[in-house]
């Protein structure tokens, strides 16, 4: 079983509520709990050794992405992180200075964007370390920026560059939290998501999110539009074996890039604007949404089906 | 290290902002994000196979308590609950249908509460499941029940029945929801906290909280009025290695009782108020906060020192 097939079974597990407006499913959840002009975010997730650092990694850097990927959740709602809270499972031997080396590159990057850090839970996990985070943030009532919402003809956006982030990227990227924000504030965006999997592999959720039985959604991509990396571009000269660096842009895990659709007529608007407020941010238009189901990619020989083969967590 | 040097060490290490009311080291952080009338508590906390549950546990039961703890942390500031995020570490050989009935068993106490779960994060965990659980409550505003507060004279008093909760009540117990927030809207209460470690290893936290260094804090207890569990009887019984019962109902963990103090006149009050309110969960007044360092049980033979020998998760 999949990772997306375990939680779609999962969902009519979880109780709701009427402080709910966007439960389990999105980037983040979105509550309604009274505040003047703001709703209220909800996120966890988790980073354990062996998986997305190793033994070896700086202490420092597993403490700060583990807050960075709860805060690139954050930023594809357009929100502000306010406060987190960490649990913090160690193996039995542990050394306390990792302990410490680890809440110093969490603490860092939480004062870097005003995020109080306001509860360490530690417990003993057999094996390996493990890192789990929940933020609470704020948004502009309603200006959520959701999953769904995209519409057939919008053009596709994402920001930054794509694959090749075990290079070094996953540990030390910036969630672009300004960047959600104003795309929140700027009213154009129609549907958003964070790139965790690559966007072979996390687009078609924005799209199944976004279309409906009766009219499903599809993307073509532009093959030379897609932002492909440095880091991509060197893995892919390392061997025989190694990923084409467009493969590896496509479908590589963890570049933490905003992705997202805006319509036709507002494109050039939109990237005006982003130009003048972001000039050191790459923004790339990579493609359209269709009004039928797939992905495809256009290139120099033509059109030809895109595979879901995002890179997953677990299954 | 214990536990306890380990978060004292932390701390420094943990940013603060201007939305934290009470931050680390309370039951639940409270956050200011200007609702009308209420303030945000955050919690978060986690269950471990092999140390909360074994893995002959029944997963239903296991995905109740690691909520369950959750919301005893929230009652604990008297607080209700409203929406949960879940992180599920698995081994990669899991079987999907344990996943599924720890989301039965968490769904369900979340919907007996109003609870909306709205996110589950699954990822891997070699070598055993873990499952960590953070919760945001409200609270009305400047009403949260803290542990700092206790006033020297102040009326000890003791939710339940306290040891042997590893004959089951560490699984199934009813997070003291209603009670705290009867007990926060008295008006009445000084100084509150759950009861996880023990009192021996829990009351010196609250001391410690409600104390000053020119004016530090003890207690005294009287032995006979400590509620001993049937639980903690029985146990006791098993064999000469056994606990004591009252040892027992002092040092055992996870009782998920309410531990509170309140100033000396209003104790009869409470107690009539509480009786009238939930007749069918024992108040025990268990003795008085002191203003001197240090615990104290008094028995037949006079008042001996009390070691804070509370279960300790880590160290």
């Amino acid at each position: 079983m999949t990772e997306f097939e375990l939680i779609a079974k999962l969902k009519p597990l979880l109780p709701t509520n009427d402080f709910v407006v966007t439960g389990a499913g999105d980037d983040c959840a979105v509550l309604e709990l009274g505040a003047a002009g703001t709703q209220t975010l909800l996120k966890t997730d988790a980073v354990v050794e062996g998986i997305h650092f190793t033994a070896d990694t700086d202490p420092e850097r597993v403490g700060r992405k583990a807050l960075a990927r709860c805060l690139s959740d954050v930023a594809a709602m357009g929100g502000t992180p306010v406060a987190a809270v960490v649990t913090l499972a160690l193996p039995k031997d542990h050394d306390p200075e990792r302990v410490f080396a680890i809440y110093r590159g969490l603490g860092r990057l939480a004062a870097q964007h005003q995020v109080a850090v306001v509860g360490g839970e530690t417990t003993t996990n057999p094996g390996c370390l493990l890192l789990s985070v929940a933020v609470v943030a704020t948004v502009p009532r309603g200006r959520a920026l959701l999953r769904s919402g995209a519409r057939a003809g919008d053009a596709l956006f994402v920001t930054g560059e794509l694959g090749g982030s075990l290079s070094g990227k996953h540990l030390d990227f910036e969630p672009r939290l300004a960047e959600g924000r104003w795309l929140a504030a700027s009213g154009l965006v129609h549907a958003l998501m964070d790139v965790s999997d690559g966007i072979a592999g996390d687009l078609p959720h924005l799209l199944a999110a976004s279309g409906r039985p009766d009219a499903p959604l599809g993307a073509e991509l532009s093959k030379s539009a897609i932002p492909v990396s440095r880091a991509a571009k060197l893995r892919a000269r390392e061997g025989d074996t190694a990923k084409p660096a467009i493969v590896a842009a496509l479908t590589d895990g963890e570049d933490f890039e905003l992705l997202f659709t805006v319509a036709p007529g507002d494109a050039v608007r939109l990237l005006d604007g982003w130009k003048a407020e972001f000039p050191s941010v790459p923004l790339s238009c990579i493609g359209k949404v269709v009004p039928r189901p797939g992905m495809f990619l256009r290139g120099e020989d033509g059109m030809r089906p895109l595979a879901a083969k995002g890179y997953e967590h677990f299954g």
